[in-house]
């Protein structure tokens, strides 16, 4: 019997035991079960892995504790520019969007890119355009004001540093981060008929500017999915996981050397990656339901639930 | 002794004898010998692969026969916005931009990007202000106005067609091409110390619009380099190229299977692209100074030098 499987992040940096008071462990919990439900409850009812990706996205879009839709960070002008993707294994199908505004869930967007548009990747207020076409669901301004974000900005906004909201490191360029909040959010399924599926979506770097797109919405870098090996969901600097074509590249090992899904996955993110300097982390499914988390953080907040009755949802480092 | 090896493309597509005139095929001819002499140049002095690739590029964009700076198309909206990408083979360095307008030379803009910015990735608007910060000569819109690329503008215009420069299929939402202009210019090269590099150019498909991104700015799709494997750049129905990850999918071919660039080429671009329905073709070489064409359409505006005194300058299929 085919074996159902959705795995989630919410980010991955330097989040360690002692970090998150208990409410914020209780919010951060309450949030991955929460998408968690909201995804697994369509591959319960059979349902397809790009649906039930596109639930737990949107679940923790409309959460204003992650990075993503309503709780996206603010750019350098003050704004909010969000990122999104989503592949689909069964025909390499893909749709993204980068630097888009106002749109209340990125993924949603990105979606009807790939089933409607023609293309794979749009960007900016043509992205924008695009989304008016198709009557997706718009938010002013306000939506997107968080209180949090906001004094993070605050902070760093009339210097030239930007910050991951789910870093610690003192990298050239990269601000001190005192952040407890950790950003980018991403799914990936197994559904009833063998289909993955994986998606991404962010609010990129807190005072980014210069249109910076990171690897969330790049197929093959932060997100990916083909059938035949993998799909997965990217978070972490994503400069690195560009260069290193992260998601891809895990496909590949798995494709051409045989390697199981966790040792793919362990070699990109602990080894590879580690060695270029990339910190970050990832989530990772095949089409028999198997999956890993795979991070070379401190932790990254993660969450699975499966046919097997296995069920996952924890922070830390292990 | 190390071989150095420069390899460029001006577009692949349905090119066939016959096809171009006389003067076009002696303006192609000369447009492409002086972009190998360009490049080829920095790589006889010793130089680096990065600036041979650059300079080849250079001596594309500015020669309005090809798609890409001077002689990008026209968008939906009737602009120029462009898209580049450079990578160095030598510490997988990545620079690339999309969606940029009045920028002379969109692979300098790249190049600074990879150099300069912190970023790998940066677009639209937001990455015209970091060409004006680092000084990028910016040219206005009459530069890039050319009155060809207009009229096939101006046939389509008012409809939702868009098209490839170098396409003649009738794919859906793809308009019948009567162009008998080829688009997207790229450059590799391997260079005396045995380092490899890669770049591509492009404005594009005629009458795009929603910030359309195609393959040529994404590394590991449209443009990618490992001295470990191999430089490439491709060109051609841009959303396939992103969805088969074609350049990393070679590279990954190489390092994990053992295949020969040209091996691993053609398996990429003769099999596994042409089963998708993706047209087009690409240029590769390795840290040997090896290189190979490849694609699938009927040709490919292509040109290649090398230390052991070869030379080709080709259009149409073999």
């Amino acid at each position: 019997m085919q074996q159902t499987t959705l795995i989630i992040h919410g980010g991955a940096g330097n989040i360690y035991k002692g970090m998150l008071t208990d409410q914020q462990e209780k919010d951060y919990t309450e949030g991955l079960k929460y998408a968690l439900d909201q995804g697994y409850g369509i591959l319960r009812q059979g349902g397809a892995a790009t649906d039930a990706v596109i639930a737990a996205i949107v679940a923790m879009e409309d959460n204003p504790l992650f990075n993503a839709g309503r709780g996206a960070v603010f750019t350098k002008k003050g704004l909010h520019e969000m990122d999104a993707c989503i592949m689909d294994g069964k025909d390499l199908g893909a749709g993204a969007v980068a630097g888009v505004r106002n749109i209340k869930n990125p993924i949603r967007l990105a979606n009807e890119v790939m089933l409607h548009s023609g293309h794979v990747f749009l960007s900016g207020s043509g992205a924008g355009d695009f989304a008016l076409q198709q009557g997706l669901e718009s938010a002013p301004d306000d939506y997107f004001f968080n209180k949090e974000r906001y004094e993070q900005w605050i902070e760093i906004r009339d210097s030239n540093f930007y910050q991951l909201d789910h870093k610690a490191d003192n990298l050239k360029g990269v601000a001190p981060n005192t952040d407890h909040k950790f950003g980018t959010v991403g799914a990936a399924a197994c559904d009833a008929q063998g289909n993955i599926a994986a998606g991404t979506s962010t609010g990129g770097m807190t005072n980014k500017r210069f249109g910076r797109i990171g690897d969330s919405p790049v197929v093959g870098a932060g997100t990916y999915a083909n059938n035949a090996t993998c799909a997965i969901s990217c978070t972490g600097h994503g400069e690195y996981f560009l260069r290193a074509a992260v998601a891809h590249d895990i496909s590949c090992l798995i494709e051409y050397k045989g390697l199981s899904l966790s040792a793919a996955c362990d070699l990109v993110v602990k080894d590879k990656l580690k060695k270029m300097g990339g910190e970050g982390g990832l989530i990772a499914v095949n089409a028999l339901g198997e999956s890993c988390f795979s991070y070379n953080s401190t932790g990254m907040n993660r969450g699975m639930r499966n046919s097997e009755g296995q069920e996952i949802v924890a922070f830390y480092g292990e």
